[in-house]
């Protein structure tokens, strides 16, 4: 830990970072982070279950003496605990532990407990940002959670915290790599439902929130691309006329209003335009569109943004990988990358 | 040109290129391709207008003399071609020289004589493969050709020789570049239209294709991963059937015949996994599902391969770029990635 940490986390409230299903790879990788990255541990509290972030911590020692779990009842205990420890607070209460690689509806219900801990703490000002390891999504649903993910999940809770309709608070959720970044239009819904969620209120809107998330963090004038939605944005209208009638207005609409947006773009060339300088941003009409380019390019470095909070959420763009869960194999380079992120957003904003 | 391609020349027969829509790059990047390969010349016939790539030639000659044209009457004419000269075939019949970046049809037709000249020759055998330079499909709609692009073209011509109804001759596009190849289950159709097409005989034909081809090619056991249709293929019925009742079918009755197919695979991996060399190639059930990633990685050396055909055919994996036809800025790397496609693919089939 160095000195500047210290004092910084004295100083401004921490991050939040969920453990994620139990019986995934978020309680190992959150332990290896904090290996690699020991100077982390005084500006991040945990929320999870202690004992399974202990036993997480002597899993990915190797050689060396495990990480040392604190629990503290509280963010402001931050400060009190000792060099070198990972500050846990107990969000969740585990019936029984996960076994790795099984869906369960207890483990996810942990994890849902813990996203909701982290939730309140940064909507009631707390902490400065959440970071969130992976939940698995049919453990959300074998638990009774009625959203899909993260991302649902915490704008619910952000609307009913602000007394508004979840209407009131449209998000998005962003995709970064390296050199390139997406934002979704829609994303935890099938192919089919996603269609039928390209609509010129959705895609303007969706503009509009990537134009405002880019001016905050200092781009004066974002270049934002619109991804088509057809193969070539519909060719003229010979593949589909959603590309005509449906994106081009909400883009229109947008240039009116003085933001910088272009398209709709072939959406089989427009990541690589994008990547090669051309844009900021693109705006893609459904999960894969984004997913896919990014996580081809992204590799061990994605980062998942959700813009349109109260609050700054980032995540590793992987998922539980419950084939490897407890092997102690799986990577904390997403992890890792999630949490500058934060601490870039957190700070500038 | 070396003593070796003037000997198989004329022993062999040649590769016809096509020279594509009038008005967009594909003139311009054949003279390129010539310029930078010289030794191509003595193995390559173009389907085209001779004055259009006399012009091209002239167009992209920087400091040295233009390359030039030499017209054949038909394809066995070309071991009498002088060494250094581009052997044309006057496949069309320009009424007015094509505007460069406009669609026309006259531009159009004369794009679509040329494909039609080069199957002929193909499905006669009197070449042993086609490339196609890029086609512009507003162009080829105006002209009245009935067919979206080159592979819906080639194919009712090849079943039309056959005698057979299209139906009976199934064939599926292929892009590759290095370190990824996917092969898609439709292509040119709205992607409301594409998600009809993703049929459990569909995605089963195009294993089976995928698995021919890459069979005849030399893969002992071609370790075939097929993309889902959904975000999270479907996270277990969570974000749409499709995955579970459509596609997971396929894949059981392909294993069932021997085939080394996996999946449904989640969308957003898939191709990562490809390239890391967990796979041969990706079945993608839509066109930008498999475009994007191979556009992204491709740069300037993606290729297009029509499997399924009585013939080889590739063609790069650009369009007519009208914004940049007639400056002489294309590269032609694409195009010389196919011409060697074909060139390997015919002599080993």
């Amino acid at each position: 830990m160095n000195p500047s940490s210290t004092r910084r986390s004295g100083r401004i409230s921490p991050i939040v970072l969920t453990m994620g299903d139990p019986a995934g790879v978020g309680p190992e990788i959150i332990a290896k982070a904090f290996g690699e990255r020991p100077e982390l541990l005084g500006q991040i509290v945990v929320a999870g279950d202690a004992l399974t972030l202990s036993k997480a911590a002597r899993l990915v020692a190797t050689g060396s003496a495990p990480l040392m779990v604190a629990e503290i009842a509280d963010l402001s205990d931050l400060a009190a605990v000792p060099p070198g420890c990972m500050a846990v607070v107990q969000a969740c209460r585990m019936v029984q532990p996960a076994e790795f690689g099984h869906v369960s509806a207890h483990a996810g219900r942990a994890a849902a407990d813990c996203v909701e801990w982290a939730a309140k703490a940064a909507l009631e000002g707390r902490s400065r940002a959440v970071v969130t390891a992976p939940i698995h999504k049919e453990a959300l649903a074998a638990a009774g959670v009625e959203h899909p993910g993260h991302t649902e999940l915490l704008q619910a809770l952000s609307a009913t915290h602000l007394g508004v309709p979840v209407s009131a608070l449209p998000v998005r959720m962003m995709l970064s790599c390296p050199g390139l970044s997406t934002v979704l239009v829609s994303i935890h819904v099938s192919l089919r439902q996603a269609l039928d969620a390209v609509t010129t209120e959705q895609v303007l809107q969706t503009i509009r929130i990537t134009n405002a998330c880019f001016l905050r963090s200092g781009v004066a004038r974002p270049r934002i691309a619109v991804a088509g939605l057809n193969p070539h944005a519909g060719e003229g209208g010979l593949f589909g006329l959603e590309d005509r009638d449906v994106i081009a207005p909400a883009i229109e609409r947008a240039r009116q209003e003085g933001v910088d947006a272009s398209g709709p773009h072939a959406p089989d060339t427009v990541f690589m335009r994008a990547r090669q300088g051309g844009f900021d941003v693109v705006v893609a009409m459904y999960h894969d569109q984004g997913l896919i380019p990014v996580k081809l390019l992204g590799l061990d470095d994605g980062v998942n943004t959700t813009l349109g909070l109260p609050f700054v959420r980032t995540s590793p763009d992987h998922g539980t990988a419950f084939d490897i869960a407890g092997t102690g194999r799986a990577s904390a380079s997403s992890l890792l990358a999630a949490i500058d992120a934060a601490l870039a957003a957190a700070v500038t904003s």
